[in-house]
């Protein structure tokens, strides 16, 4: 389908940045938002953002299904927020000490979070799970590490995804079992034995390029009775799902609590900020354990993390997704239904993952994202997406006009493939 | 010597808040800020800052040679540098993808530093050097990392100054040698053979606790003749002391270029951001390396990198610090002569290390500044400071003010000292 007028300018705009991102930045772009992990149409830059709304080179705007990968829960420019990150921004960021809202931030995760008796701040999701892991060794004197299989816990040497210029002894004591499987978790913890440090789990099966999976209670209470039985730590990283699920953290509905956890990207709503809340036993260790950065204690992150972790508790945020993950994931099985579509909807509905039966090359679902995208509803084929809480029932409706055409587009190719086959 | 009523004041402000911090926060503090490392009396907290100027939270005033522990390169607040961040700010900040800034601070780096053909941008200096080892690794096929005895490259497990928590594996691949030691790094370089993947050396020796040391320019041509040798990597850490010695890179003036560099701290002005430039030759393993962070891409620390980096161009800011940190030194070195005092001043002048001769346990170092603190000037006894390009004479005067009562204090007690030792 050819593009239209002003598609075709988007296009111009925006690959006259990426051929000059080409020449100064290795492959364009880096990491999870370089667009070459896409099908082709998706912008690579963005002029601007409000709300639930991204705008691109060209000026068109979007629905953002993404958030920016999830920090902004309850949208970009949220004015509480912003008041008062400008507010602490007019007194001081980076200081050479830490500014008064650093310790009522850390109160405020600790009241928060059921789990938490204490907390430190860094920048990265990466961050976190490194300190956790470095905490959890630290405190039980072990080594092993079990993780899920294809789970991504951040892009430091121990658990990036790309093995390049990855040692072997980065990954010496990792551990691997699958999730929600409890025997192989078992497995896993006896050839770690005495030298199990943690378990580090996701707060669900989130995995790129697959179907979702909520942890089920038996695999959440026995990653719990394993680590109480081996001393060993249960690390949940909440980096993706925190603050999104439930503000007290993704397995309070299990009543399973963690012991060490890693927080990030919706803490702050958009601004720079990861945690590490813990349990008192891991206290000391946490204090032995050397772990800094230049930025560590900027005060202006901490005032947005204040008034975001405020008004998510305050107005419903979270309830607030889940309706509008309802409506999204209501409105596309009707849609799914009508076109005779095998659509599989997966994950919390406020992190949606919208997959497409028997597509295990994504040849659907790269239809079906590009028609959405045509139509300004910016979605993902293979990574789950985020709500936020500026989403409204007539930007899901916008979504929903979107993927009704595409869904079209997706059926008539899914006919003309069956036609070809017929005729084969 | 009691504390006076403002510094009284200061005390139960700040002390307050340390005893609040000390439930929530492992410790009251992590990290390179936390003053439990530091004599008694320095205030943990800060209420704003400006310019060069720091305020408590008793709004005691001090000029600040620490400038954040090095980001505040213009001075706090720069209004060219916030100007930036605000217009960035009204537009977008972190997205579901970069803003054109992005393409726009990546070219204005790659034409500043003569090494880079390009640049990735990340947040921590940890980050940076991670990566820059990784990077490395991947171009090169090797696992070798030839590391300064004593150097701090940042506080992941691989390298962080504590080895709570830390495996053995963790540094598996890690030889040392003697910063400045020509003979060290040759046998260093034997030991890994043809395993060597790259040797990482600081911009000088700014090791905490010691006289910091320039680098001879035999041990710079040495870094890079064995590096050429071997096809390893010449990573410079230029994260302290990068743009407050020379724009290009703080070993242009020994006309020896690394193929990588990690950077930080200044390149924003105290916004978050880290970079890491490297040759054509790393290119591809940098695009093949997974590095990513949830805020990797956020616009406004690009927009104020950018601010920074004109108007250190334009305005010969780092000329500036040179005279300002000329005129402290001089300044420092008449007083101790006056005074009778053996004061070791060492570093780059703008990036100025006070120690005191045969003070191996920092009894002169800590009264020394807990004095000038007394007084209004916020210095450290034992990790180098920073100037910054909004100290201007009458704020070095004012510091000198304060040093000069400080050493009359020192003096006294060296005086004490000997008498006690005469009498013994």
């Amino acid at each position: 389908m050819a593009p239209d007028d002003s598609s075709s300018r988007l296009l111009s705009q925006d690959e006259a940045l990426r051929a000059r991102a080409l020449k100064v930045i290795p492959g364009g772009m880096w990491g999870h938002m370089n667009v070459a992990r896409l099908p082709p149409g998706y912008p690579q830059f963005f002029r601007s953002a409000s709300g639930c709304r991204l705008r691109d080179m060209a000026g068109t705007e979007y629905v953002d299904l993404m958030c920016g990968y999830g920090p902004i829960v309850l949208g970009y420019g949220d004015p509480d927020v912003e008041a008062a990150a400008t507010a602490q921004r007019g007194r001081g960021d980076l200081m050479t000490g830490p500014a008064e809202c650093q310790i009522e931030l850390a109160e405020l995760v600790v009241e928060t979070i059921p789990h938490a008796d204490w907390v430190l701040f860094a920048k990265n999701g990466t961050d976190a799970t490194t300190a956790c892991v470095t905490i959890a060794r630290a405190g039980t004197q072990r080594r092993k590490v079990l993780v899920a299989k294809g789970s991504y816990h951040g892009a430091a040497p121990w658990c990036t995804p790309s093995l390049a210029g990855v040692t072997a002894e980065d990954r010496a004591h990792i551990l691997h079992f699958d999730y929600n499987d409890v025997p192989s978790l078992e497995l896993a913890a006896d050839e770690a034995g005495c030298d199990l440090a943690a378990v580090l789990v996701t707060a669900f099966k989130h995995d790129v390029r697959r179907h979702q999976e909520a942890p089920t209670p038996a695999f959440t209470h026995a990653v719990r009775r394993i680590c109480n039985a081996a001393g060993a730590a249960l690390i949940l990283d909440d980096v993706r799902a925190g603050f999104r699920l439930h503000t007290g953290g993704s397995w309070e509905p299990y009543g399973v609590r963690p012991d060490l956890c890693a927080w990030s990207k919706a803490i702050a709503n958009g601004h720079p900020l990861a945690a590490v809340t813990g349990t008192d036993r891991f206290r000391d260790a946490a204090q032995q354990v050397y772990v800094t950065g230049s930025f560590w204690c900027s005060a202006v992150p901490m005032a947005a993390a204040i008034a975001t972790i405020k008004k998510l508790r305050a107005t419903g945020a979270i309830a607030t997704m889940e309706a509008m993950g309802h409506r999204l994931r209501d409105g596309l099985e009707a849609q799914a239904r009508a076109h005779d579509i095998r659509l599989r909807q997966t994950g919390p509905v406020q992190m949606p993952m919208i997959m497409f039966e028997d597509d295990p090359d994504f040849v659907l679902g790269y239809r079906f994202v590009q028609e959405a995208l045509r139509r300004g509803a910016y979605m993902h084929p293979w990574h789950n997406m985020f709500l936020c809480a500026a989403h409204q029932a007539d930007d899901i409706d916008r979504v929903l006009e979107a993927t009704n055409e595409a869904l079209k587009q997706v059926a008539a190719l899914v006919d003309r493939r069956q036609s070809a086959k017929a005729v084969q």
